[in-house]
């Protein structure tokens, strides 16, 4: 995205934006916990200013959090492109990968990346919030004085040995960690575990509400059809992802009733197997791409992103393997009906039946039917929408989310 | 670079790994200064963690000034694609182009992003020092009780009109302005202005001393073939830097003395400009690539580029425009003569017909000759090549720049 596409952000988001999004009540009891920390500071540490989920939410949240008057400070871990093709590696073996190994080398580099760093980024906040893995060993360099809280957004519960191994010492010397929800705390690592689910931000471009207007005008500049239903998934060509399996259930849900299958993708530049799905899904879906059935478009435009998710008569997520899946949280924000796999964080989120549907992601005539079935009652569908949307109002705002840091912060 | 091609470094640089590459005392000098700014603390911002000559400087200066006594932090500034297109113009267009504008959405991002940045990066130190234009407009929107240096590292003295009247309101603000050397100071402008050289840092991998082995066993892990002598000039293939004109420099040298020409390049993804001059050189120097006497090899080895220059019998710089030019110091201090273009910051370091030679870059058989000459007198090269050394002991070095800042504490 190296177009100006898009106005640029020229105002700052302040809590006063959030009244009438948050659930009531929700803003006094930010300020009133925010005024028994007046005169403390916190700080996050993460590897990345821009992209990904944690960079995104950090971007609302520091400056929000400043606003509600705790002083808030944003670090980026600096490293190599050889040190973050270690972290990407322990990103995959802590989550399970037990094929790939490290060397002595790789470790000396993870160590000596995260020593330097503490050297020149001062952090010697009153709390400070250390996020995945790869600053996680910044607790060993730097000076440690008052609680250091580890953030993990990954599933670590069946982690590669030698990775965790090697990072188990680091997290041991952490007050606290939190993970996204119940399935991936750890009962028998020593630290002090605490659940604080993600969430987003109902005013980024990704989120916020759009008139009928925008919403047209975007689907036009982007050529996006109208003239019949679509359903979408919105991810990366990841095979956890299963977007093969995507297009397997679309397939059946066509023979029942007609409408299109938008896939909304990102692909980076360093993700060869990415790549490679993404090539093999052409070639299979060619009729349909022909036909103008199937779309493939690129995610990078959030407003983009935020009016399919808006227009999808259904969102799928048909993961294998998931973490929280905020995507499936936005959907629900704008009122769609989400169809999910029962993986991962999804059924947080989703009551089955209620905010939502919950199905087996290997049971392609199962979702199919039940794409259809919301493809075909409009009424049911704009239930379910409503109640997902109210589901995220009270759960998986942002406005939650600094309640419960703030409560974290007066706990330790 | 993705692959570990080279051990990870594990060791931490500390000044005493100086002692014997300095000018005799200076590191007295440096203890006694910084005992004097015992407490006192500073903080680096630029736009890079890696990659580009300002981050490669302050990756070895922040921890080196640390060691010395006076904490010294670094931070870089946050920024999305959009923001980094709009500082590419303004690195352009602060250099002279006149063809490139702006528009008020694009100043808008510049403010936005470095007034976002102010409000969780915490400058609160007793000195900060902003890089380059990008984040210029810190000094607007952060506290700003104490003194505030602004670094230059590019030429603005004959700027874009419409990109200067946007960037002079910042600059204003600034207690001081460094530049590179003299040519880049402005009497125009209400700032104290001041020069302080650039420097290398000879234990870095890029000026490390070698040893014979290691020079041959990198030579040979690259193929590089030593059967006959060889010039080299390392640049990306920027227009400034008119690599096509080494070429026709080499065609003379050739036809009077028998070489090989090295050209070391970086390539940048998002540089196309310079994937054409590639493409174009790769077929005016098809007949020299085919036999071998003409060698376009990638410099991401910092070890290969160490090596190169180490081994020239000459080092070119045909450069028809130049910031200080580093890569020259970086020659002269492994002692080979250095023959380069008599722009921007050269004549700073070579003292013509002494230290190397300065020449006038459209005097295709000027240059070629001087180039002959030391091809065929290599007790000329090398005396010439020992002078360099010597220069850029006393006044580029690392360990200068350290007193330079210094001093500039103490005068604040």
């Amino acid at each position: 995205m190296t177009a100006m596409t898009r106005p640029a952000p020229t105002k700052f988001k302040r809590l006063a934006d959030y009244q009438e999004l948050a659930p009531e009540g929700a803003l006094d009891e930010i300020f009133e916990k925010a005024d028994r920390l007046k005169g403390a500071s916190m700080v996050h540490v993460n590897a990345t200013t821009f992209g990904g989920g944690v960079a995104e939410i950090l971007d609302s949240f520091v400056l929000l959090m400043t606003d509600a008057g705790v002083r808030t400070d944003w670090r980026v871990l600096h490293g190599t492109p050889d040190f973050f093709e270690v972290t990407k590696k322990f990103h995959n073996t802590l989550q399970g990968d037990r094929e790939l190994s490290f060397s002595e080398e790789e470790f000396e580099l993870f160590r000596f990346t995260n020593e330097k760093f503490a050297r020149f980024a001062d952090l010697s906040h009153d709390f400070v919030i250390i996020h995945d893995p790869q600053p996680v060993g910044l607790v060993e360099y730097a000076l440690h004085t008052r609680p250091w809280v580890w953030r993990c957004h990954i599933d670590i519960t069946d982690p590669n040995p030698q990775a965790w191994e090697f990072m188990e010492p680091f997290v041991l010397q952490y007050e606290r960690m939190i993970v996204s929800s119940e399935a991936y705390q750890r009962a028998d690592l020593a630290v002090p575990q605490q659940i604080i689910s993600p969430s987003i931000d109902p005013i980024s471009a990704k989120n916020v509400e759009l008139s009928q207007d925008q919403v047209e005008r975007i689907l036009s500049q982007y050529e996006i059809p109208t003239d019949k239903p679509y359903i979408a998934q919105v991810s990366r060509f990841d095979p956890w992802k299963d977007p093969e399996g995507v297009l397997k259930v679309y397939e059946r849900v066509k023979t029942q009733a007609d409408c299109r299958l938008i896939f909304v993708y990102n692909m980076s530049a360093d993700d060869p197997e990415g790549a490679r799905i993404y090539e093999r899904m052409k070639a299979t879906a060619k009729p349909y791409l022909e036909s103008g059935d199937v779309l493939f478009v690129r995610g990078d435009d959030p407003l983009l992103v935020n009016v399919i998710q808006r227009t999808s008569k259904v969102v799928l997520q048909k993961s294998t393997r998931e973490g929280f899946g905020l995507v499936i949280t936005e959907a629900m924000w704008k009122g769609r009906p989400v169809v999910a796999s029962n993986v991962g964080g999804i059924p947080t989120q989703i009551v089955d039946g209620e905010s939502g549907y919950l199905v087996d992601p290997y049971d392609l005539d199962g979702v199919a039917e039940i794409v259809v079935r919301l493809l075909e009652d409009e009424t049911l569908a704009d239930e379910i929408g409503a109640n997902a949307r109210e589901r995220v109002r009270e759960r998986f705002l942002i406005t939650r989310h600094m309640l419960d840091y703030l409560d974290l912060m007066l706990s330790l």
